[in-house]
């Protein structure tokens, strides 16, 4: 079955899941931007590395200089990174470029993706006419992956499939076992696939999907660096897949996509491993915190957060997400309200793990209202 | 004739174009990066306003948030200032962004490009296996357009028609009655047109498509913010076109294509009344003195310079473009070899208008070689 949603729809979606309505409830509230609380942007609370800072101050006046094109210094260090060749990178105005230019450069006809998921799968397929189904994450089963029946949607009219791992906004993930069973169950039906693992580096455990990309050719992943590194204002992530499709993309998009200052902090971001350390811990410190408080809740269902955002089932109670929403908006705090994922209902919101303070604030006023 | 470039010269010319090779001239003659004199990028030599520098030092941890989606404020503010409504507006990460995008939403089979003229049409064109044809403008006419003889290859075949004014490299324009004459011509024949006016706002004359853009529907005016604002490494440029073109495009990339700092100062650039009064003052001043001295050189055929950059060609000198481009980065300076455009060979340079002192060492460098 193939559903589209709305022009209105997606313009809805697209502005309440990047917390792009601070604005909006600063004015409808009168509160002041700055002190807004944010939850609904699954952005690292620890806030970037500050060399980030330091070197943009620095260096600000190279805002006068072309980026370097196709910016093939972090192409060639990210290889020596993460493996593979210079040539099977490309880098991003932010990942969710690339989710446009893949859709583009591929030549689709039918897509499966997954619901809930991130939205920008969908509306990158839109854009280029794709038929788009829906292979249902079930509330019965805690919204978990089950590969056999997902490769029972999986069928040869699919031309190309998005997994989001671990998934937005429900925080589930697959282990690499079953991605690699995922992944020769559509080498053989011939389905493109696209694993994004916007998220993979809150992760403890190593489910990225890097090491199989040798073995699979039609595989493509896509990494944001503005989620843990806290820089969506600057936009950087990239992409890795075989080098014809590498071509392809590199031919399609302009060569100065990426700013000066995003590369800058890709530079910076490379040499972060005393960071990572530090803020995993902190995130996984929060999170736990957070997670647990409002297990408390007798009239909320909250599933384990992997990533560094809970996914919350609103149950028994009085309020909708909607309402939720609304009544925490007053008091200037904004969390996702899940409703207009598709899959989910107004059941549903997501919160980003952010610190102590902040955390501790949303339990206060939650309790008012729970 | 479709003549199509091979991937090699392509690489070759974005290299070259934009002021790409500092690092290769520093690296290959032991130059600082910060020493070498950049001649080959268009870029305002005054600098960007300075309040693009504080506004950026003192907002910098908005890199934590995202950019505002589609850069809704911009384009309001767009329309405000340059007439018609917000939603004949769009945003793009460099005006570059908005040519792949646009070529890409317009259905099209056959182009018409001029030769010389800014190479990325024609890459963009290539990504969607659009054929290319060329109008060459005339070295025994100076490179003016002659708009009888363009509208004789602008037939019925033709879907789409890019004009570059002031063309770049060679700085000659049509005025206003040109532009409408060639608009009705391609109106009758069904062909959309381009016009970039990437340079417009370095000349005093008012040579803008915009006023008639109410009459012409299939008419798209690209403008750059990064040559006149000396930001190039920010990225900003917006396109106005009319509502439903805009609308394919909005929906064809991806909503964050504008990073934070741009956003912000495109919001800077919309009050710099005075900055731009200023800046075009220092232009013409040092344009004037640098296309006077060089006219000196009797070896030298200089093309008045109506933007901020002067087209040359090297006339009974023993110096090819190649070669004086090697001997002027010996010493550090970098000018703009033109041998790899279309419709010229080795005897055309451009060169940016720069700062007194730096104009200076040009053309004592120059004295000795020529």
């Amino acid at each position: 079955m193939v559903v589209l949603k709305s022009e209105k729809m997606r313009g809805k979606i697209m502005e309440q899941e990047h917390g792009g309505n601070i604005k909006e409830v600063s004015a409808k509230f009168n509160i002041k931007q700055n002190d807004v609380i944010d939850f609904s942007a699954n952005i690292n609370f620890v806030g970037p590395p500050p060399d980030i800072y330091s070197k943009i101050k620095k260096e600000i006046e190279e805002i006068t200089r072309y980026p370097e094109s196709n910016s093939n210094n972090l192409r060639e260090r990210l290889a020596d990174k993460y493996g593979l060749d210079y040539n099977n990178y490309v880098l991003g105005n932010g990942a969710v470029e690339l989710i446009y230019i893949l859709t583009r450069v591929l030549n689709l006809q039918e897509a499966l993706v997954l619901a809930p998921t991130f939205s920008e799968y969908e509306n990158a397929l839109q854009a280029e006419e794709v038929d788009i189904k829906y292979h249902y994450l079930l509330k019965e089963n805690d919204f978990a992956l089950d590969i056999d029946k997902l490769k029972g949607d999986l069928q040869e009219n699919i031309d190309i499939f998005f997994l989001c791992n671990p998934n937005n906004p429900t925080g589930q993930y697959i282990n690499k076992e079953e991605i690699k069973e995922l992944l020769t169950h559509n080498a053989k039906n011939k389905i493109f696939t696209v694993i994004d693992e916007a998220f993979v580096d809150f992760l403890d455990q190593d489910i990225s999907a890097l090491s199989l990309l040798k073995d699979f050719k039609d595989l493509f992943i896509l990494r944001s660096l503005t989620k843990f590194y806290a820089i969506p204002g600057l936009r950087l992530g990239f992409g890795i897949g075989n080098k014809e499709i590498i071509k392809r993309i590199m031919k399609t998009k302009d060569p100065w996509n990426v700013n000066i200052f995003a590369q800058k902090a890709g530079e910076v971001i490379l040499t972060q491993d005393q960071y990572n350390k530090l803020t995993k811990k902190a995130i996984y410190r929060e999170k736990i915190f957070l997670y647990q408080k409002l297990k408390e809740f007798a009239n909320l269902k909250v599933f384990y957060p992997n990533a560094n955002y809970i996914f919350i089932e609103l149950t028994e109670s009085d309020y909708s997400g909607t309402k939720l929403y609304n009544k925490l908006a007053a008091q200037g705090i904004l969390i996702r309200n899940c409703q207009n994922y598709q899959g989910l209902d107004d059941n549903f919101i997501r919160i980003a793990v952010k610190s102590r303070e902040d955390n501790k604030k949303l339990l206060n006023t939650l309790i008012k209202y729970l």
